[in-house]
């Protein structure tokens, strides 16, 4: 496969897929080839994805995320893993001894598969593919092991739904912070309130933002985005159930 | 920016680079400009990156990565960090309560940064440019945090070298496991010791794995990569660095 003609500032995420155009099989394992080849830690490659393709099992893991749009009408849902069993079954077949059951195993599990996600999406994107990450999987990790039958040593981290966009469904660039909010010239430059308040002036005057607010009867934006969209309450349960899964 | 003619499936990691071949600004910042334009969670970008370019500063990174080569010769140095703090920043200028002070918000803001790193990589590469990602940067967070000045909630994860590549020095693919080993469909089908033995048999049969091997004085080729490249002992002062970090 070769990329062509693709600008990565005409991505957006895509969340409504084509009933009539098909994604094949071999599509996707020519886009997972090619993401196989992304760097990964050691060569170690400490991922593994799960590719729903049924549709009465795209239907369960749609459940599991919540009936979230992009999960029910997707073509295809990849559910990327931290895997560290695998390896760890080689280590064991060869007389060796992994030092991978700890904090540092699981950081390097999870940069390899996001890496190795980010790649994927890359490519199905500069395809024409439309796709949207689901963060959802850690709501529920019991239920996504159960369902997607993962051994202990493999942590689901985030879903990918794919798919041809539906008519009318092109990718739309999303906003973005300033370059300069994001980007540090040799060393960490700290904030001033004047910084913080010209680096998120563009986000807070987008069209959409106040009536973001009044629908949440808040007063902020940034109260949306932390108290509505991430409350602490659910982010101290994914944290609890977190601890159960990594090697803490 | 268009990505044209790229073949992911050609790609490789760099670690020797041009001495007289022009690496711009420019350029730089119009390949993290497409790469802040990749996925990232809830539109927050709990990521930050910085950019070390003066070759004293580069030289200083260097020793902190412990003399690798490709940070020794790179143009420009891109250390990746999980960045909550920005965001926290914003938070509290508008009385918004985040609730990122936990494992779950290091983890959205762990994939967020690989997520940009990633994009910013393959952005790089399909314009000719050479990487090679650095994970030396757990060895001493400490070291890192001083010498790029990182707040508290700033977490440096890895370095990427980059440059254009040295004459001779172009990208080679590297051996990865067969997509059947990494790749499950409808639910992960866990491995026989059979399966272990033929997935990893063409990583063994390597020309260069005896020679492993035989210089470390090991028996099997995953001793090499599991005791000597990535020794328990170091896992664990990692795990434990980590943990000062990262809000456990």
């Amino acid at each position: 496969m070769k990329i062509n003609n693709f600008d990565p500032l005409s991505r957006g995420s895509v969340r409504a897929f084509s009933k009539d155009k098909i994604l094949t099989d071999e599509m996707l394992d020519e886009l997972l080839e090619g993401a196989a080849q992304a760097p990964t830690t050691g060569n170690m490659q400490l991922y593994s994805v799960v590719v729903t393709r049924r549709p009465e099992a795209i239907e369960r893991m749609a459940r599991l995320h919540l009936g979230q749009p992009a999960a029910v009408n997707c073509q295809a849902l990849l559910t990327f893993c931290a895997d560290k069993y695998r390896f760890g079954r080689w280590c064991r077949l060869r007389k060796a001894r992994t030092g991978f059951e700890n904090l540092s195993g699981d950081l390097l599990a999870i940069v390899d598969a996001t890496i190795f996600a980010e790649q994927f999406t890359l490519l199905a994107e500069a395809s024409g593919l439309g796709c949207c990450y689901l963060g959802t999987v850690t709501y529920d990790l019991d239920g996504f092991c159960r369902e997607l039958k993962l051994p202990r040593g493999v942590v689901p981290l985030f879903s990918i739904a794919v798919g041809w966009p539906a008519e009318g469904a092109a990718p739309r660039p999303c906003d973005r912070l300033p370059l300069r909010a994001v980007v540090h010239r040799e060393e960490y430059r700290d904030y001033s309130d004047d910084d913080i308040e010209e680096i998120y002036s563009a986000k807070e005057a987008l069209p959409e933002s106040p009536r973001f607010i009044a629908e949440n009867g808040k007063e902020t934006l940034a109260q949306v985005y932390a108290e509505v969209r991430y409350p602490e309450e659910l982010n101290r349960k994914i944290s609890s159930d977190l601890t159960r899964y990594l090697d803490i």
